[in-house]
């Protein structure tokens, strides 16, 4: 069954004869210029050059992780989907159902549906018929947010390109009739943002990979017929900064191939220079091999992470995707989500809102709520999240973080303020006691008066004086309050 | 073809036998015990007693209206139909799509719907399918509002109740199967809230109606066959005590029948003694004749009305039924949701704040959100509003305004302030300098400390000192604040 | 409520001159122009001219049913509604299973569709997609049929024209988004055939007429707003020439305003000369009042029925309606179908063949088989069956049937042969000896030849010698064999 | 990527402990026992004894044909699938829409479907909500066939059973929510019929199939990835025991890995023994190489075909897939059917009836009203089909065909007559002067009477005398007559 590897070579040199021969004729348009990647991945090894990165993970591990990721601290997260036509429960709705039935769900759809109605058969109702994908990036953007992953498939399989390898289960063929992932792409990129995708794995009702599930993955037809060609597929086409990979933990890294994909990544994927990856690379693997850690979702520990991570957390706090059946404390205040962002930058974390866009294609006003807030927080305080570190304190208490810069001469600590001291409006920082130094200054970010300072007289705490807070509200400051303070470079 | 009435008056007494016989009989379960009323109104005729009002505008004008509406000041209006299944521009979308051929809605359904594709076709999708009255009773009670009014019938036609009389269109027979009416007025009464019907006299595309107005009116087909009863039977079966007509402005109130419709209502109807009606009762009449007046849709002129009016308005600033093509700017921030409550109040209006519901039978969060911020402000803020009275003056400039109640000994008088004084932390009211006395006090509702004044020293303007900011937030005021100051009562 | 007379001549002289203005108007499409009809009947009443037909059973029985019927013997019957996009059982789906809950039907429903799926879901599949009037109307005038007759309403309430009375519940509104009566009745008087219309007078779910069936039918609501109007209104716009009345069963004629109806029909209608109508009036009428007797479903006798008939009776044995889930043995035969033709016609009948289309508007092959062959048989025979009458026998045993004709000179007698007597190749007619005399003459219908025959010696049979089978099979002659007999004129 | 070999046989070794460990487990339900043939085909290989047959045509075409499939003469063949639910057209009809855009289907599409309506949107009405396979197979089985092959997939790709290569395209995903391949194998198989499957070996827009045609078939994703696990998967499955293939016509023989396919199909499947193909194996295979021939559809070229060959037809003769629109002209007779089965068996051919279900899951009446016909022929005649031979002449003129069957002292010629000699009632058989002799003698099937014959004087002719036709009419005997004439056997 295998073709004898001379007559490839053979068929290679022909190939590309009858292709330029080819090139004159009429293709059919549901072939795409870029459509070229499907090919056997034996020619693409034959086309290998120098490999910096070896499939082991102490070569992959020690990647470098691009800079820009670091800096851009804020993205935007969607889980988009045929649930979102569902809007029950969350984007788990099938496996709760079918899998785990779950009586909640099993009732939702004796109630709601015919006996033999299936979980494919919402695709008619994801239109996206009011989808446009430069109003997502507009209010992607206002929010201050720096780049934007959106599910390309979660684990329902369902892709939102015309994958090769999903034929009659994509957005093209069911549902939108549209290529979501081009139009997102496209319209992220021109609002200057940096688009990544997420990946899932494992497909919980894919039968190829039961099989080899069944075979305790001692067979990878899945992973070789299905998930291997897609993903290159989608690197190939849309050249996504981020590969946001989940649904790793039934099986092994060995069994995924995830070693030899990253190593293909990074040494010949067309984004090899820029793309970042998560740890999410087969069981035991998280938060301890790939690129940033993600852990566990909304990871967010509350003390330093040495390992550069991100905290991916949903602003409804009980679905990545959207949910028609919530109630308003579901979601997270503006005050929540900002204090969720001060408390993952402080501690080395990235974060990674989520949101779940409805059916039709549209941003629930209430998220765009609570996006513009954060925009307008971010306007203000945005200094002192983009392209900080780590401080040597990431906080005093639970209503005090730090983040910090370097400067030319001196460095720039951040201190955030959670909790507003009204009765005595003002605040002691201990943890800077031994930073500042008599020509440290004090901002109040957003703020352009004077802000009042002094070490306290036993040198173990520095107290700000906050201005009168009729003067700080008419400033616009809310929720979180960040005073800059310069203090010597530590050598 | 009129039945005799001598052989009528023997059929009365033999149906009461033969009822009664029949009362041990298998009655099928689609007529419910209060499906009686729909009797020959001839019979209801034989019953009349004492008329206290007549059929005339004079009469009719001249009935006080309630007290519960005054007091109650603030209610939820709810648009739902049909065209919460659509959520496309607004409630007027059958209209604009086949009457008016706007070419936004015609492209909308070339665009997602065959061509043969109907307007009721939009019926199977409006399935409620999440709809629970009580969890909507619960965020209406907690919003502050005292009372619900809900579409029991907009222009479309569409009734949310089994109606006898629109057969295959309504709520029982296509969409949610469910009785819309008979649940959300048992939830919303449970929690002490009253609950009133808007009802749309004319519909679009009735045949019946269509036809009376090709003939210019003077046939009464449509008001014969179908609104006069079904308007009777929703009363009949649903007491609602507002009776919120609209779709009046085609014909003249004779041909509608409103005065003798009026007229029953007052004298004959379950709700005669409780029940408030507003003014949409044929062309010319709204700002003239009726209940309360509504003048307009939006109608706040920002000065006193002497009729008592209401105004009923939108969160979604562009419609009143459900829209899934909205950006975040087309809701009314809880700031000025809170300024059009009191403004309107001001002036001798009870306030409708209308919201749509989702084709699931939900409201959405964005509205939830502002309902919510809603009632935290009237729990502080609602002595000024509930009950009150507009007062000698009913505004200072555009960003003050005021209330009164009367008291015992004293009067109050509400001041309210939309611009915080960011620069002075202090007011200077005019208005007050003529009513205060030496021994009037000054409160900040929902501050418990003291609140400074003085009448400045030329005597016109009384001068309230506020707390310092950090203060009154930390109370918890917002949006609006309010002073009470009492004065000596008015002759 | 009820406008006084002398208003009304006043009105009535103004609404012209009004109406004339109007004329110039931009009148909406949706009212036609022999929409007029739907007036105040009262104004009718005011144009009647002297009535030859009272409301009473003597006089509306008295009068003669045009004689058209009779010669026509043939119609074809259509059962066409919101069933046939369900195709289960029969037409009488939604009865079976909601009022009388029959297991198989409940089974049927939980089984295909969700629980809160009513019946009124199902027009959404009513298309009619391939409906094409003008090729039904040609198979109908293929198969030799004389009149078509099509169930403007059945039970299920819902209309195949935009009826002014049942608003969102028929084929322009719901469904096929089209006129069927119009189209069908366009194109089936193109073909020459005569147009009538069945027409349900009772609803199954209408909850107007269960109020009134509640209060014993003293009450008339259904009747005075819905079934009177509706009717009239048919039958002004597509002027049938039968009205097949039906569902009569409930309640008495005089609930109906059975006699107002006919007196109106006979006297005033535009159909009034040439309307012929049925018995189906009120419970205890079939049979005994009206026009032709259909007594029961698939009325048959075997014997001569005095006053004219109708067997309305279908080629799917079990069901009027379209029905999928069939077998084979469920459909006539054509040799079945031809003799029910024969036996019918024998003893005074019309027959009324009953076809169920599809919900894409089309007739199913099998059914059209069946009336291809009664086409081929009625080119051949139809000198036997239309214009003909009953002769003074009407059967021989069960295999021979006559039926007669009279001549200027002789009558004929028309002998059919429903088996064919393969062992003698010859026949021996009892009936027949006391009427033949020695000139009469014998032909096969459809075969040129000779036929000889005899009367037996006994002189109490006439003997009839069959032409050699392989030359009757040559001239295509089937199913039946018809012989005529030319007989001495009776007196 | 490749598993090294050695390790493979370790795994192996080892997954036979791990599997019978995992015995225990509860295996999710979507595994059946019979999915283990979901295995790396190098796995098979490992295990392949002897084989008997090369991958070459020279050595594949030497597979003697299985003798049952000649024998059984009859079969039916069945299109079903998603086509059935548009029933519009032909099974073509995506092909024709999407990718010839023939303005028909472009039309219908726009009149009946909203712009972003997706061929795989029609699944959901592919409910076969009224199928059962006992029904089927005794309507097949009463027909005279002796086996039935069925789309397991079509152009479209849809496959009628939950294929793990086809994940939501498939019965079990969407759609019917069965397998129909299993349920109507098992019902076919209860009634002693031979079950087969088509499989169609490209589709239309399958995204892998066309980028392997962009590149000129040098790659085989499709082949590799879909085609060839597919059609192993379906074999191991339901032991289909005809393997029809089509859909070769764009790709040679060669991308498709026929040859390496049959050789495993003949070596090592489990039907090698049984098991017949047809000759669709890729572009210039037909009527040359394979199984049996079909070379076009519908073929049946009049005059002996050497190499055994399959006419597949159509009784609707414009589509094989289910059609509403049709009239009735469009379907065979009884008579044309019959013929067609006589003049394919007597030049060496079978015959394939095909028939397309109802998206109901029902066979249409029309096509059970013919099937019923050929069986009742068949009983009569099928003596003269079943088992027979081409004889010396296999026609004279165009209404006498023979076929032959060897006896133990003589043999049988079988004469069939398709015109009735209605003038002679006698027919004169040039074709048998040689092969008679003194001794011979004639019947006719289905009549117990004796046959006259004689040779003709001039020995030219040998000519039957037919009975009496009233006396074969009673017999029972229709459509084509077949008299048996002994024969002295040939050397």
């Amino acid at each position: 069954m295998k073709v004898n590897n001379l007559l490839l070579s053979v068929f290679l040199v022909l190939s590309f004869s009858v292709l330029s021969a080819l090139s004159s004729f009429n293709i059919p348009h549901i072939i795409s210029a870029n459509d070229d990647q499907i090919i056997d991945e034996n020619l693409i090894d034959q086309t290998k050059d120098f490999k910096k990165f070896e499939p082991t993970w102490e070569s992959l591990d020690a990647r470098p992780l691009p800079e820009w990721y670091d800096n851009a601290k804020i993205g935007i997260f969607l889980h988009f989907g045929v649930y979102a036509a569902i809007s029950y429960g969350s984007e788990w709705f099938w496996n709760n159902w079918k899998n785990d039935k779950v009586p909640e769900y099993v009732d939702f759809m004796k109630r709601t549906q015919n006996p033999s109605f299936t979980y494919q058969d919402f695709a008619k109702s994801f239109t996206c018929e009011l989808f446009n994908a430069t109003e997502w990036a507009e209010i992607f953007a206002d929010s201050g947010a720096q780049y934007v992953i959106i599910t390309s498939k979660h684990h329902e399989g369902y892709t939102l390109y015309p994958s090769s390898y999903s034929f009659s289960w994509n957005s093209m063929d069911v549902g939108p009739n549209r290529d979501i992932l081009k139009e997102l792409s496209d319209a992220v990129r021109e609002k200057k943002l940096t688009f990544g995708i997420y990946y899932s794995l494992y497909e919980w009702f894919n039968r190829m990979y039961l099989s080899d599930k069944y075979h305790a993955f001692f067979q990878q037809t899945y992973v070789n017929n299905k998930m291997w060609p897609e993903l290159q597929e989608i690197i190939h086409r849309y050249h996504p900064e981020i590969i946001w990979s989940d649904g790793d933990w039934e099986a092994p890294d060995g069994y995924w191939k995830s070693k030899e994909f990253l190593a293909w990544l990074y040494n010949e994927s067309p984004v090899k220079n820029t793309v970042v990856t998560n740890d999410r690379w087969g069981s035991g693997m998280p938060c301890k091999h790939g690129g940033f850690y993600t852990c566990t979702d909304r990871f967010n520990p509350g003390k330093l992470v040495e390992h550069k991570f991100e905290n991916a957390m949903t602003i409804d706090k009980k679905s990545w995707g959207h949910r028609s059946n919530t109630v308003l404390d579901d979601y997270l205040t503006k005050d929540e989500l900002i204090r969720e962002i001060v408390s993952t930058v402080a501690i080395n974390g990235n974060i990674a809102i989520n949101i779940g866009p409805t059916m039709y294609g549209k941003i629930e006003p209430i998220f765009a709520d609570r996006l513009r807030d954060m925009g307008k927080w971010l306007r203000i305080n945005g200094k002192s999240i983009y392209g900080s570190k780590p401080w040597a304190h990431q906080k005093e208490g639970n209503d005090t973080w730090f983040t910090m810069k370097h400067g030319e001469s001196r460095d720039s600590v951040f201190v955030f303020i959670f909790e507003y001291p009204y009765d005595t409006n003002a605040v002691s920082i201990a943890s800077l006691a031994d930073f500042v130094d008599s020509s440290s200054k004090v901002k109040l970010l957003g703020y352009s008066g004077i802000v009042k300072h002094q070490l306290s007289e036993s040198k173990n705490a520095f107290k700000i004086q906050f201005p009168e807070k009729r003067f700080i509200d008419k400033a616009g400051l809310f929720s979180v309050w960040t005073f800059e303070v310069d203090i010597p470079k530590q050598k």
